[in-house]
């Protein structure tokens, strides 16, 4: 009976940059290799990054890879780690292209001694949700198991073991001691409810231990939290690598025997695992670890060196710039306050409160003097006077964006988003929105964990309290609060998750006790928006709903309902 | 022998507008059974509007649909067209939700005596271009054929129409007199070559006449052109409908014998018909009828009374302004001089004299004095001052639709949104873009045959003839022009088309003479301008690659070329 140490690495890659992720492939075999890994796995497409989506068209970009991952097994070898079985995500030129166009499958290589020694197509392509898979893909039809060093190991990459069709079946059938899954599959707030149970129910179905190892990082709006896992043959999750994060896990395999045995030393090499269930405040640092990770990936892969956004002195753009703050470092955000006519003195001194607890950039740029001439000579008044202030803001941010580099954050959130509480080319401008996928009363729970982290942590909490407690107001007319044209935020909340996260039907939702006249306009609202959503920044995803690639819907409707 | 006349239908629904729909149904029915037709066909999803996108998963929405052919046959028999065979486009519910959560087939039902008679759900659901119907619709199984007064019938649903195997393949086996598809197929420039030699190639393989009605109309990015046909047994188009515009289009077709003969006879009943080939004139004026189209139906299915746009004496918003007229009518029109201190003297003058020539609504607005006090306050110079007075204008355009409702457009041309070559919420501000897919040296062929086509009318050209000759520029500094940053158009376009129409790669389009240096340049400009592009407005598509749907690629990606 032989044993060996398999490790799970999940690594952070970009998209588009073979050579980088070659790179950080080949640190990790290495790594992985000073801890007597004899067999390292690697996430889906971890050489290409995830997704690409239409650049799996581009018949250089699919040379790229092919060539990459040769030249990976040539670098792994003459690096002193040939003798290490490697499994890696790629893509690969298919045979002939579909009748649609794809010229590729979504693969994964096993190298070894220098070269590819098997290569598997996934064969279940995800076309739904966030995922246009078969767009770009062609599927695979042949399964794939290799025997690392005694140890017969199935392979299956991310949707295969979503199905309950196919490779999963016949893996069931198949001879093997453990089976390997690499993934790319996106953070979502509920996905664990989903993710664990599904790999113990395939554990428990293919008889042997089942090990999954899953991208890390943000791509745009994704946001890919790691989590790779260890269960046993049993189903029992027993080890987990951490979230949000670069790590290898590892888990000691033996192979050859019906019975396998299955010994994992998390503890020894590698960070601490938590295999507990999450609470509220567990999940509500997830969420806050996937905006930071999507912020701070976002920004830096895009070579932004800082970040510029308005501070109001509300909720959302304190968050903004915490969450700012937390992912690139005080010391390059800049924050402007805008003060306009009807401004609240206290939008001030809550916003240098916060700019003074942070220790970020801040400076007062007043709009008054900006916006008189603008409302003199169009001789504004009413919404068109009110827009013209959020819209001279939008002039100020890009302005000092064009000045210094600045990536510009747009701070509205969800339920904004959801119903059009915004002034197009004013308050939505910039290229990221860090809460795009958060309702307001998440951000305040957010904002509230977030403090008490920095309370339990001895440091002052960042959010002033007055910004938490105060009625939330865009302050474009004198004493506007957002309950003018808006209902209360909970059940705001509670009827756009009903009607955009669960697709209910508003008889539905008015069926739980909700006043129809509002389900109704909410869902009017919702739909009439549509064209500022799309026009809207991306923002990283944390619900099964974001809005973007995973809600499209027609700007043109005629309906009175969703 | 038996012989009776079909109608095919080709009308303009609004997606989501059941009731609407329904009307414009029921009129056609009833006219075309005035002329005699026992047989009335509607295009694919006729009833519901395509494409409707993610409504597909709103259960309201499918039982509206369901319910609504129920009610629609119901209302043909009480208006007396209850031994009319109609055969219209709707979604059904299946039997059971796809893993990605699809619970709709994209059907056709046949109705007689007020009844549905039969279904057919389409089979080849089409998953690439701007299409994604393997994400929203089940495929269904079951081939279908009717006959109607003896005629039997085959049905397909358009992309049946473009595959081999399937249902093609067996009505290829089947006995039938006619067979029948119905089709949601947008307009492409070039779709004529490959729409008609596919009808005629099918009616051979199949060995009857073909009949092929399409939809007509704007629905947000696409335009579909109508363009119904006719051929017969032997692949020859013997009958077509007008483009761009709704209409029926009549054919006598004998049933029950197996060598079936066709007689048209459009000229009396119906637009006079036109098989000829298309030259280059007909193909600008049918660009022009496309974005026309597609522009008034964007205005009015949204319910825009009114349109304004910016006139800078250049060609792109003239043209704009033109197909605005065209559109909605001149008197609706509004255009907006904003002249700033770096604006020549024709750029004001040229304006001046398109709206002359449009009878539009003109109005000057200089921003020289709202630029001044931000330019102070924020200290800016060069590019940031440039963007400036982009945006400045972006706010007034914006005001005055917040005063009186109009459709702002935005005047970017493809060549511009391909490099990036525009100032985010300056000049892009704005619902919809009219040239978004039209490369600017189209844009000037677009404006010299209109031109030419208001000479030949005996009316005043309107586009003034500086705007077409003088050289392109931004005027956002002294003596600026596009050509201080970009390769002339003439290049420009040619590698434009062959990176992103033809998905060329950089070496390809070297090798066909083009510098090494420009190329590479163009394709990192187009790379980086991504962002831009996620936040531009929407507008019609006229090409096979147009930037939107039909063009999905990352923001993040690290690569040097494309």
């Amino acid at each position: 009976m032989s044993r060996i140490r398999f490790a799970l690495a999940q690594i952070n890659p970009i998209v588009g940059d073979i050579a980088g992720n070659s790179r950080l492939i080949v640190d990790a075999v290495i790594e992985a290799s000073t801890n007597s890994a004899s067999a390292v796995a690697f996430p889906e497409m971890a050489l290409t990054g995830y997704p690409i989506e239409d650049l799996a068209f581009n018949r250089d970009f699919v040379r790229e890879s092919m060539t990459g991952v040769e030249q990976l097994a040539r670098v792994l070898r003459d690096e002193g780690a040939g003798d290490i079985a490697v499994v890696v995500g790629y893509i690969r030129e298919s045979d002939e292209a579909s009748h649609g166009g794809a010229i590729a499958h979504n693969s994964l290589a096993v190298i070894f001694d220098g070269k590819v020694v098997a290569t598997y197509d996934k064969q279940h392509l995800p076309n739904y949700s966030v995922f246009d898979e078969q767009r770009v893909f062609n599927p695979g039809s042949t399964d794939c198991a290799v025997t690392i060093g005694g140890v017969r190991t199935g392979l299956l990459i991310c949707e295969d073991l979503w199905r309950d069709d196919g490779p999963t079946a016949r893996m069931s059938q198949t001879e093997k001691d453990v089976v390997l899954v690499i993934n790319a599959s996106p953070y979502e707030r509920t996905k664990d409810d989903k993710r664990m149970p599904l790999m113990s129910h395939r554990a428990i179905e293919f008889g042997s231990p089942l090990l999954y190892v899953n991208l890390v990082g943000g791509q745009d709006d994704l946001v890919f939290d790691g989590d790779s896992a260890v269960t046993d043959a049993t189903g029992t999750l027993i080890a987990r690598a951490p979230r949000f994060t670069s790590s290898i896990l590892y888990a000691d395999v033996d192979g050859s025997a019906p019975d396998v045995g299955l010994d994992v030393r998390p503890q020894e090499l590698s960070t601490p695992v938590d295999t507990g269930d999450l609470d509220d405040n567990d999940q509500l640092d997830d969420v806050w670890d996937a905006l930071v990770l999507g912020l701070r990936d976002y920004t830096t892969k895009n070579s932004f060196p800082s970040i510029v956004l308005g501070l109001s002195g509300g909720i959302d753009s304190a968050v903004c710039a915490v969450l700012a703050a937390d992912a690139i470092g005080a010391s390059t955000v800049f924050g402007v306050s805008m003060p306009s006519k009807w401004s609240s003195d206290h939008s001030q001194s809550d916003a240098q409160e916060l700019a003074d607890n942070l220790g970020c950039h801040y400076v007062v740029e007043p709009i008054a003097g900006l916006v008189e001439p603008l409302e003199s000579q169009l001789s504004l008044a009413g919404l068109a006077a009110e827009n013209v202030q959020a819209r001279v803001r939008g002039v100020i941010l890009m302005a000092k964006s064009n000045q210094s580099g600045h990536l510009v954050l747009t701070t509205g959130n969800k339920s904004e988003v959801a119903v059009g509480y915004s002034t197009m080319y004013g308050d939505t401008v910039g290229g990221f929105a860090p809460l795009k996928d958060v309702p307001k009363t998440l951000v305040w729970a957010l904002a509230e964990r977030r403090n008490d982290r920095a309370r339990r942590a001895g440091e002052v909490p960042p959010i002033p309290a007055n910004s938490i407690s105060k009625p939330p107001s865009a302050e474009l007319r004198p004493d506007q609060t957002d309950q003018d044209s808006l209902p209360d935020y909970e059940t705001l909340d509670a009827i756009l998750e009903g009607l955009i996260d669960e697709r209910r039907t508003v008889a539905e939702i008015v069926a739980d006790g909700y006043d129809a006249e509002t389900v109704k306009r909410v869902a009017h609202l919702v739909r009439i928006s549509e064209w500022k959503r799309r026009q809207g920044a991306i923002g990283p995803r944390i619900s099964a709903m974001a809005f973007g690639r995973e809600r499209r819907l027609p700007i043109t409707v005629r309906r009175t309902t969703l």
